[in-house]
């Protein structure tokens, strides 16, 4: 531990598309043993001399990065998850890190974290820890382009892929005053949906299902994590308006259609995370406001058949992994 | 002629991209024979009985369509080639006609053009009808989303394929009062790039070229005409700015990185042409201002060579056919 870090007991860790992803070289090649994980909450249990936002007992939260080069502007602003340096901004797992016995960092499927106070989120009291750890990555990273579209009451949002990510973009879009229509592919998921409060749940069986909403929506934002046929959803948004991407396909790779496109004349953009202070202020909204992820506990030893599941759709809707059981 | 229609003799009759892509069957299935051409300039030598906007001997133009159903929001509002009626929007070739004794509309390679008044544009007096021609497709799609992207002076823009539509975009963006980066995979071209008035030409050999500009654009127009590294031109925007894409692709198929995007944070958008009241507003700009296109005058024996070379992009810039020769 360096002065500035903290250290923290995990109790829970939540299971996102992205390890999967990760651990089977979707994104490019790594580097083994990694241990995945960036939804990270617990309790710290020590503190460097210079700590001052943390003492020993508090509730904290780790999400999808652990450091950057706090010197350029944009870690300035707050958007250290756009930190300008080369190499400057630190992703929890996989990225290189000569203080690691394995050269890279190790995320949080496991019992203890170190990390720089100012990456570590203050989790308040009125929210429980297991709800937490999904808020850090797939609260923060449906929460910020929301925020960004910048939602007038009753406007229409499309929200695309209803997984870990989709859900908490429901929850979140409707607490902000939106009305939510919810597009997916499998119909076992519509009652839940509704429950979450999507004023209508679209099942997508085929591509032509779309047609009837094209240009219904004032905002869309996707989930799918995998190549889709991307235009026929933007085109569910109204000319002019805005859909961002928030899926990571593999290696990126995404197809386009710009015959729909430069008809639908929607503004298409793609967004990842979020910056500490935006990841702090999801984390605080949602406890204010007792928006909590669907969850399901799980131990260690159900991790692979959890993975399998979350990539057959069949999550229902976010797996945390009990800290114990590690 | 029907009681709105007016007859124009044509004088010039630009060749676009788009005419090659379509006669090859690039963009859907075609009905042949067909005639292409819609960047059409001539006189008017008969008009219907209920033509107000046009006399006999006055210049006229028509770009890429002749109909619309003129009474949906879109076409109201002056955006007929959005026009929302199923089958409304009648483009100038190859679009299903029942008056035609084809099927299909026929294109401006050719004599004569009968259309309603609404879709012909007044061409000032004050400019040649050869340089008017280019203006009615290039023109148009350039001018649309270069205004729709509210420069201010010494915004820093980029225009990415320097071809037909890009050399125009050039002048088009300086004459609003942008600064212009020119990006070619034409060395040949840099000398004329530089005389349109482009304060920089970057001429990208191989895509790694892109990267000294990610972030110092403010905003980005792309003609390119065929599937390319989409993103990584995008990137060469700042975070929250535009890209356009108004080059049609085959089949409209593009591939987008979302790894670049989702760093990069740019809005893309795609655009086609434009109304008529702003085909009629940068054809009155482009009189006023002088502003012409390069083009070279070709004979109709010419065209399979034109073609030719616009696909092995030796075009410099519009070819521009003499309708004396047809």
């Amino acid at each position: 531990m360096g002065d500035n870090d903290i250290l923290i007991e995990i109790k829970y860790s939540g299971v996102c598309h992205s390890d999967i992803h990760t651990i089977r070289g979707h994104w490019g090649k790594q580097i083994y043993p990694q241990v995945v994980g960036h939804e990270i909450a617990g309790i710290v249990t020590a503190v460097g001399k210079n700590v001052t936002k943390f003492r020993v007992g508090d509730k904290a939260g780790v999400g999808c990065m652990v450091d950057s080069c706090m010197h350029c502007d944009s870690c300035k602003n707050g958007e250290e998850h756009h930190c300008e340096t080369p190499g400057g901004r630190v992703l929890t797992y996989g990225a290189p890190d000569k203080t690691s016995p394995t050269g890279i960092t190790q995320g949080g499927y496991s019992n203890n974290l170190v990390v720089t106070e100012h990456f570590a989120i203050k989790i308040p009291e009125n929210i429980d820890l297991k709800y937490a750890a999904p808020l850090l990555c797939a609260g923060i990273t449906t929460y910020s382009p929301l925020m960004k579209a910048n939602l007038k009451r009753g406007d229409k949002v499309g929200v695309a892929g209803i997984g870990g990510l989709g859900h908490i973009a429901i929850k979140l879009a409707i607490a902000k005053g939106a009305e939510v229509y919810a597009f997916t592919t499998s119909p076992s998921k519509v009652n839940d949906i509704k429950a979450f409060g999507a004023k209508e749940v679209i099942v997508v069986n085929k591509i032509e299902d779309l047609q009837p909403w094209y240009g219904k929506l004032d905002y869309m934002i996707s989930t799918i994590p995998y190549a889709y046929d991307l235009a026929n959803y933007i085109s569910c948004v109204r000319p002019y308006g805005y859909f961002t991407q928030v899926g990571q396909p593999i290696n990126g790779a995404l197809e386009l259609n710009n015959s729909l496109m430069m008809n639908n004349r929607v503004n298409f953009n793609s967004s990842t995370i979020g910056g500490i202070p935006e990841t702090q202020e999801v984390m605080d909204y949602c406890a204010l406001n007792k928006i909590y992820p669907q969850i399901e506990i799980i131990s260690a030893n159900q991790l692979n058949e959890a993975w399998d599941k979350v990539v057959n759709k069949e999550a229902r809707y976010r797996y945390v992994i009990d800290g114990a059981s590690f």
